[in-house]
């Protein structure tokens, strides 16, 4: 039994996966994502989106995000994104370097969600000074949020409004999409291009893959050969795609990635449960997927770290942790953290 | 039986790859390289090259190639490669992006190979107008060659002798090193470090994985830190790199490369014999590892083809075809092949 | 008589610095700096810091800013500078594209000033994480700040202590730094070098001269051929820069530079008295050289437009705007300003 | 008397140009090409080409190439020029950085000129890789060429064809615009636009000015935001624009621009006559404007430099020297040169 809820990205692959992998390793098969399983993407998440889906295989998911917001802005936009996102905070100035040096621009926001009215400010504050400020060009939202919350379908929407108000391009960062989508218990569709996204990174890499994600662009778009450039030109084309389309179209069949998630976020929920019922550890923020940041004592901390458990300690908060369930979390593995927490909270 | 001789890219993976991949599938482990998988590559590869080696695990050439030549080269510098190099026609203008508009100088070379001369005259034709030029900062071999010939010790030696006297970073791209290395039976040592390469993309998703490619720096080095920076910022430092690492720890171990290699070198020269007999065909290089060119005409190019046979026609040559052999091919296929040029040739 | 208190770039060149460059059209001169005039350039600065500099001739503050940075900051480096400066503002990204997609981290602070507090806290809130985060590289202060405040020199000081502490360089950004030393009566060296800072962008187009800055390197350095490749390939190297030079060489000859910004300081102050003695309209931050910035009603502003007086709106503010005083404004001119708004303010 | 025949690019201004200068310093002026110098631009430029032309104005000919080859390439495009083309050969890899790691690829062609036939060659050789290729996105001709010699109109309309052919944009390098067009004897239109070029780099600092260039495009054109971008974000949006422009409408004024050039050329054929007359010496390629190259012994160079001569030495070649006449050659000058060739010849 192992008791690590670091983070999902530590999570062995889901054997489905495994298995897609080592089915996909007969004979040959034609390179740089001219074979037989990446064929099939387009129509596989089509039909999963409802939507004509325009779909490039990549490995990382930093290296889909910069893509996806390179291919729509400018080196003098601006792309504008919650103060703690991903793109911003951890991915060592990926989307600037594949962009030419475009801007992130952070727009604070409560339980790491913006706001509408937040994003408009934020926007006119940038705006209406030519070529002496950065073009607003593109929205990036994060579904799950960092802080391992949600977004409803309107709130999506109205953010998007806001978006194509300043006719910017709308992106939402899906690393945890399926923790979202099975959260919500909505359709895909509704979180996205129904709601005015354009763009997903359609993170799989947490939730079973070895390394496989897709940058989804919805419905007619111009953008396709700009992000298939920028994938040779990165350098992620990978020869022998067929690896990472395998692992995609395995992922989405059947709704096994529904399935590995909805595991993900029933243990998180179960442990949320636990700090709801604990005397002085308290919720950051509300959990709504796979996610869990408690607020507590260093010294309670320590004394979980010292019971065994691996958490993510907030970096310069002493008084935060992360928790992260994923498809391989045991419920034994999470019922001795409740315990453990348990345990500690007298 | 297939009769597949386009590109050992679209080859499986060998058996002891994939065994490793699906080993490395157990409970958690540290994300971003920081893996126990990952943790062995020093020691590993420092033990092949009988050199304190360092090591940065990718997944693709062009990214480590292109991550080598922008570690080391700033983006007023030159790269000086032949001009027929896989870095200047085949990578999208990758190492430029990581480069920041590094500039790469192709030296012409018959057989795919640079001579000392011509690299010293390449490099005293681009230098002396100071700021104006570019300056002339790392030297590219490519060993196999594009031609699918080698450099010997004391080539690579000379031609990194010029670099040297230039002050010249020397890189050697790898693609095939295991090829090369197992045609010339030598020590990996005395065809890098020990001939004055400093920094080797060593391929191996060619020769039986999966993806995993590595980008090896020699000796005491100043560049891991750039090269893991720039690793980050291209989104290629995969979350769960083990299963990179893995890879590469299974393809050196008890000679497992070479022995891949060894069997695709064989059934190039059981091809190349078949050239060397017919009598209208002629090889285009002297082959020396796992690829065959072949020059004849379009007609009999097209019988080929005609009879099931895959493989490269050379872009912009009507008279000229490419034939590579894998660890996966087998001595039948090869046969069959050799018995079908040979019954096309009366 | 003109009522322009826009901005001092909107001045005409002063007589002296004129006639510097008709004096410089005389003959040949050889071309890309090598000429007689820039070859003063080092000595003549020198003498004026007394340190040994290094001066790199230019034409703009924004290549100026954008040079120094990018010659100290690698593209996975992290710039700090204040919330509101001009490289973060209005620079159109120059920063972030000379140096390949650095980044500028703006940290807030009052009257347009950086705290050391403030400074410390924003650099450890983004170190730790690695090569996920970016590289504390550079620290950038304005003098005279954007607000048209000053620092003193210990507050310099303590500023580039925080910087020295995380090993980070220290660029001034001195597009007035003449109206700042003039202000503060102060030796240039005593803000610069004596302080910790490393690097100055010299501005002088704003304080009478027509297209003229410099970059200076106090002391031993590395970074001066760095700063003239990226002049050359950003295409600053002006053929014929002995107009600049000629340029600069003049503006520091006899004090010129510092009468010059004495004068537009003086201007300024005699608007701030008439402030002061306003009874709406209210100083927005305490005036300390040639600029003023007003906080009044939106109908004031309006009435003093119509008046026939030119200042700035601040963008996205109604009730405050800019006035800027220059080497060329007139003291009759200010004193109708000064009569005009004491008019308004029954 | 000067005898300094090394590069246009060391003469001093001429008379109309620097009372332009001192004719707009007169009271204040919009900044950053607000000004109502740079708002007569458009309407100059188009009447003296007789189509609506767009102009940039900026400061340096690396500038206008750089941001010219920019504004209409992809990071992934390349541009033909030829081999000797300055913006290969002299600029410091400006257009890479502009153009973000675009790439320049050299024809080969005679006496500096580009063939139709060869052009077409190129692009093909380059093409049909897909995304592993670079895509052909422009072609940058030269005129003068940088061996000064020139283009005639229909030359220029056969290599424009073949851009078109592959749908790439035209741009002409005019560092020696002037000279070209009055040697020609024709209109500046029927060499640039009526040919089928888009955007010319309109050099005029060679010729009289101090600093000034303009990129034009001619006629209706989409691309004018992005120069414009561009140019702030490499600062070269100078805050006293109206300098340039001043110089620029002088520059064109009565014919201002072709009487100077008229005269260079004349000092030129001039010497050109005296090298055919020349027992030894002899012209390298068939001078047709203001430069003028000789090939000779090297102690003959070295004879004509102890006599005072100024010339340059071109690089890497110890038997040929360029020579180079300008506005302010005067005629003396050039008789002292001729005579003293001729005393050196027997």
């Amino acid at each position: 039994m192992e008791l690590n809820f670091r983070s999902d990205n530590e999570s062995p692959a889901a054997a489905e996966i495994l298995a897609a992998v080592v089915e996909a390793n007969r004979g040959t098969a034609w390179s740089y994502a001219e074979d037989q399983w990446s064929a099939q993407l387009n129509a596989a998440f089509s039909d999963l989106f409802g939507i004509a889906t325009t779909v490039v295989p990549l490995s990382t998911g930093t290296a889909v995000n910069s893509i996806a917001l390179a291919t729509v802005t400018p080196p003098w936009g601006a792309v504008y994104c919650h103060e703690g996102a991903h793109i911003l905070q951890d991915e060592g100035g990926a989307p600037e370097f594949f962009g030419n040096g475009l801007r992130l621009v952070g727009v604070a926001g409560a339980n790491g969600r913006l706001h509408a009215a937040d994003l408009r400010h934020a926007i006119k504050s940038n705006n209406g000074h030519g070529v002496h400020s950065y073009l607003s060009s593109a929205l990036s939202l994060t579904q799950c949020t960092e802080a391992g919350t949600l977004y409803q379908p309107d709130e999506i929407a109205a953010l998007c409004d806001v978006a194509k108000e300043f006719n910017m391009a709308r992106h939402m960062d899906g690393a945890r999409f399926a923790n979202a989508t099975a959260a919500l218990g909505c359709s895909p569709a509704s979180i996205t291009w129904q709601a005015g996204v354009q763009m997903l990174s359609f993170g799989a890499s947490k939730n079973g893959c070895l390394a496989a994600e897709a940058l989804l662009f919805f419905g007619e778009n111009q953008w396709q050969e700009r992000a298939e450039r920028l994938r040779k030109r990165s350098g992620h084309l990978l020869s022998k795609m067929r690896f990472v389309s395998a692992q995609l179209l395995a992922y989405i069949k059947d709704d096994c990635w529904l399935k590995l998630a909805t595991h993900a976020n029933h243990q998180a929920a179960q442990f949320a449960g636990a700090v709801r019922a604990h005397a002085q550890a308290e919720l950051e923020f509300p959990p709504a997927a796979n996610e869990v940041f408690v607020r507590w004592t260093a010294s309670g901390f320590a004394a979980l770290a010292a019971a065994g458990i691996q958490f993510l300690d907030w970096p310069s908060r002493t008084d935060l942790a992360r928790f992260v369930f994923s498809h391989s979390t045991s419920d034994k593995e999470t019922e001795v953290l409740c315990q453990t927490l348990q345990s500690l909270g007298d």
